[in-house]
């Protein structure tokens, strides 16, 4: 079990893109989500796969289970999900502070840009680059399970257009 | 992913306890269950755990993808569970045409007693011992979802006594 903390932003514009970074495209649907956790697959580049269990609990810090399985089981179960499935590509950014990444989401939800620091501890105050927009780690709104359930295509057009304003 | 096709009965007597078979105590939970599948954690003699999807398809023939998961993880994920607890003992009961097994009930579901054999393919009609009672395949009250979300102790007396009269 991993306790996983990490915080979510908005990204204002395109300053992430410049540098090197590594990108993967993952595809994950959810199983199942009730009150006490989420049940996800993901699958990686086509090549791995893996089932995960989050703990539900509200902010920052979440409990994690995390299991390696065959792709072609993944494959199997995308078809037990609810909701949506989602489709982003995951931009791994290199940061002094921890690990950063940059989901450009595709599907349903085309247009979403959302930024992740993964923090060793909940009192790291981390530097942050100057195209972090606004902190979303409490919207639920943004939760991937939120995203699956009702992707951002089907979101009112005036919080559509918040969000674009405000993040890319 | 393997093909799981079982049918099941409720056990008419004790003759089944007659003659050698292996035991386990078996304590599970679900971490949800939705119109499509059902995931359930298992611990087995406290010894080994499993994590277990299951496609929720109607009858005897379900898809079931299972996963050998660290003792740790199961008992910090029955934490996450709807619904009851489920324990029970199972016996493996020899038989000539499949795995047959006896599951003594325990906790919430004390008193019920359900006889499973697995079988090769839907097509197979095995010999059945005297003991075993009317089947139950197909009633959903007998599904262990279903019996960790309203346990055979919440039934209706009225419904109880037919199940405890036809079966032991």
């Amino acid at each position: 079990m991993a306790k996983e903390i990490e915080r979510k932003f908005l990204v204002a514009g395109d300053g992430w893109r410049r540098g090197g970074h590594s990108s993967m495209r993952l595809r994950q649907a959810y199983l199942a989500s009730t009150d006490a956790a989420a049940i996800r697959v993901r699958i990686v580049d086509d090549r791995d796969a893996f089932l995960t269990i989050k703990s539900a609990g509200k902010g920052m810090s979440r409990d994690e289970f995390e299991y390696s399985i065959p792709v072609a089981d993944a494959e199997a179960m995308l078809a037990l999900r609810v909701g949506e499935m989602i489709e982003k590509i995951r931009h791994a950014i290199p940061c002094a502070d921890g690990d950063l990444t940059v989901d450009e989401f595709g599907g349903g939800n085309e247009g979403l840009v959302i930024a992740e620091i993964e923090l060793p501890d909940e009192a790291c105050d981390p530097a942050l680059p100057d195209w972090i927009g606004a902190e979303v780690t409490d919207d639920r709104r943004f939760y991937n399970a939120s995203l699956s359930a009702r992707p951002f295509s089907a979101w009112a057009p005036a919080d559509r257009a918040a969000i674009l304003g405000s993040g890319g």
